[in-house]
């Protein structure tokens, strides 16, 4: 470590005045110095160049962009949104700089390339140092890298789990307290089963905390859809209030930093389309252990257009967060589902919303596969959970369902987190037409989510698109299979533009008498 | 691809107005928004998306920076300066902006990783998106890592040496000539041959265009070296007309392009401290045959801190880098030779340039080891050439040296490339003393190469340092082992306080009697 100490003696000039460049870089933490100041010149400091800006005590390591025209007056340096952010800068704070200390973890990294495993040390020391902020992008994209696809063994991704949960914050619930949990690997637009879940699954009686996320790339997060029935964002005594009050709550997790590292992490895995399945596992079990769960039931839907494109992919993926879990103290389940097609009907926070409201409230025209997904995750949770025998879940789960148990514990919760509120409508909406006569064949799940994100959700949480049709319907030329709701014209119409060039959202074919 | 059209009806105001953010961003293009200009909203760009940024009919992909102070004003987007010069942008032009199209070859580099190798058409598609500049900084950091260690097989290998041969500018001397050529695996400080090797072999009549590169992270590039002592910097017609006269230049090999996805390419791995066996054969043998050679020998030192570790990994990359060449018609012979010290007594421009005089003008007291090694590398290429029989080169190149005819033929080339002039000598020198006696057991070449940068090699081309004692020499406490050289107080001073945080620099061992 390069220590910053303050100067002590008067002849040293070496700092320069902060100020905040406005410049939102994303994550990457980035100063801006003049070409010409003394600090670049004496330190040799260039473009791209890792530094250590300090402040005091406080210090951050940033990626040095050089600057040469006026934007900078001199004696200063500038940082980035992120950077500033994290420094906890004020304008006009007197910086030290120094060269910033390579990243020693970087040798697990390069350790990985050159066929050494990732040992849990080495997992702590990486993990740390992303948490820390001291990767640059990059390094990240190495890291990712050299972790893409299949790379990482069992033991590895035990390592790795670990130093994520080591790394961030963790709840506790009381000791021996059974806390319940599930969780859907992605893909598959509309499976808004969870609220629908906790319902049945605390209004047994059993435990389940639940914190989701909001959509990073789908048309939805579960915690985009609760905000439109009620408040998600809870600090972490309102939270414990509610769960202690009703045995569950539908709280956004956003707000608690349960696995800091990962948001960083799948940035970078986004935007280079990788997919990590140990980092992956990682990621999912981390956060509900940091969650303080000790059951977890993880949906893994399967089909062509879903994010697990195989049975055997899928099982490959179920038995490496099952023995992930047990390695760690957390009993996992898993539960491989239909992922051909979107679930009900919405796709959308206040679509998904109505769906939901529809399932608990048992009305004629819920959505049956949406009813239905839920009952079996709640049936398995309930069975894990021990509140009936092995395979009686499903009974009880409708049973609750049925008689309005799960939707008084829905209000219940909802109430407790501040009232329960109406989904809005939106005020543009489309239909799309089928193009021929024929039979729904296929969905492309990708293409729906697209298509719903451009209509703006889950920012507009009315926007998204209601699906008329499901596979193996029989469609007439002209019939609406599908519309699209936006909240403003402009939206619709890059929407439809979309679609226009996208056709295949949705394939018919000719029936086969 | 997106088109980039200009506007053709009057209600389109879709553009802003480009200015020069005068910020260095390295090689990343950026491009700079105003978090609520009406390019961003329409089109729903946020930080980090990737941008094609359209004037009339060029257009390059950036990199977004949101901007939120007053950095920028309304109407404009600023271009960092590797995006301002790539598009050729002028102060006011009208630009457009798009989403960029995701970079299709990614999709190889992706497939890599899952197993799938690259093919031909595979890596003529990374090379060319990467020459073109369309691979983000962390694009890049997933390819380099995808190749990272023993990655890439021999075929692909060959495949990405043949696209990146076919990417760039190539050199022809004419049907038939044949062109001799010589590289070293770097590594090792002071290892400065080329000039000797070049004086050698020219004076035997055969054709040795040389072309080097300065230093990138070492203390000194042989165009660095020459610089102290010729003119180096010549365009294409000029380093010709050398050629033509003397048979031989020693000119610098960054005015042409030869492989320009390279340094692209070094530039991440030196970031991230990754090497590539494929990679850098590639690299290696890409250059030579756009340099028109068509017999190259190939010095690989191996030693514990040089850049090659052991005799195998030595052997391994000999192997590829011969039977690389030999699949695109270049011949190619190695020399693996020890790397366990520096070679010759300077490290840094100027103190390695007054090494080669010393050798070339057969000195008393000119280094053994460089004189030596020159000698062994010549031999090898006069063999190579034909310009004697098998196994008589050492005698012919210790002739040539010995007679005064290379250092004729140095004079020569020099005195075509513009004057041969004397090296300088630094102001601050400052010895560096044993700190017990015993036996100089240990060089660590990566601390020396350091120490010398930081007393400012190559920028200050008499810094660096003199090595006064060989390994197995036998020192007294107190004796000078080194001298530092600089041109600056504060660079020495810099230099010294490394050293004194570093003094494994050379290890001293009690003689065993």
């Amino acid at each position: 470590m390069v220590e910053c100490t303050p100067a002590t003696d008067a002849v040293d000039e070496s700092f320069l005045f902060l100020t905040r460049a406005g410049i939102d870089t994303h994550q990457e933490a980035v100063v801006y110095m003049r070409e010409d100041c003394h600090v670049c010149r004496s330190e040799g400091f260039s473009a791209q160049s890792r530094v250590r800006v300090c402040v005091g005590e406080r210090s951050i390591i940033a990626t040095l962009n050089i600057v040469r025209g006026e934007f900078l007056s001199h004696q200063k340096a500038a940082l980035s949104e992120s950077a500033w952010l994290l420094l906890g800068a004020q304008e006009g704070d007197k910086a030290r700089f120094k060269h910033a200390p390579p990243v020693e973890s970087m040798s697990h990294v390069r350790g990985k390339l050159y066929g050494k495993p990732i040992t849990l040390d080495g997992a702590r020391a990486i993990i740390n140092d992303i948490s820390q902020e001291r990767y640059s992008d990059i390094q990240l994209a190495a890291y990712v890298t050299a972790c893409a696809s299949t790379s990482l063994s069992l033991p590895e991704t035990i390592a790795i789990t670990q130093a994520m949960v080591e790394c961030g914050q963790r709840f506790d619930w009381g000791k021996g307290v059974q806390v319940l949990d599930k969780h859907c690997v992605g893909g598959l637009p509309g499976n808004r089963t969870t609220p629908i879940v906790v319902a049945i699954v605390a209004a047994n009686g059993l435990l389940m905390p639940k914190t989701s996320s909001r959509a990073i790339t789908s048309p939805a997060g579960t915690a985009d859809t609760m905000e439109t029935l009620t408040q998600v964002t809870l600090s972490f005594e309102a939270m414990r209030a509610v769960v202690e009050k009703e045995g569950a709550c539908l709280a956004w997790g956003g707000s608690v930093a349960l696995s800091p590292t990962d948001d960083i992490i799948i940035r970078v895995e986004r935007a280079l389309d990788l997919d990590s399945e140990g980092q992956l596992v990682a990621s999912v079990i981390s956060k509900k252990i940091a969650a303080g769960s000790t059951h977890v039931l993880i949906d893994i839907p399967v089909g062509p257009t879903a994010k697990v494109r195989s049975q055997a992919l899928a099982e490959r993926l179920g038995t490496l967060l099952t023995r992930t879990g047990e390695a760690l103290g957390l009993q996992v389940k898993t539960l491989y589902s239909d992922g051909s097609q979107p679930v009900g009907r919405g796709v959308g926070p206040a679509l998904e919303a109505r769906d939901v409201l529809a399932v608990l409230q048992g009305r004629a025209g819920a959505p049956l596969d949406l009813r239905q997904r839920a009952l079996t995750v709640a049936a398995a949770l309930l069975e894990l959970g021990g509140a009936c025998a092995p395979r009686a879940g499903l009974a009880l789960a409708t049973t609750t369902l049925e008689s309005g148990a799960a939707w008084r514990k829905f209000v219940a919760i909802c109430e407790a987190q501040g009232g329960l509120k109406t989904p809005p409508v939106a005020a543009h909406q489309h239909p799309i037409l089928a193009s021929r006569t024929g039979i729904v064949a296929l969905f492309n799940n990708r293409v729906i989510s697209r298509l719903a994100s451009l209509a703006g959700a889950p920012t507009a949480p009315a926007a998204g698109l209601d699906l008329h049709v499901r596979l193996g319907d029989r469609v007439e030329a002209g019939q609406p299979v599908m519309t699209l709701h936006a909240e403003a014209a402009g939206e619709l119409e890059y929407a439809l533009d979309f679609y226009r060039s996208h056709p295949e959202v949705l394939r018919i074919e000719e029936e086969v008498v």
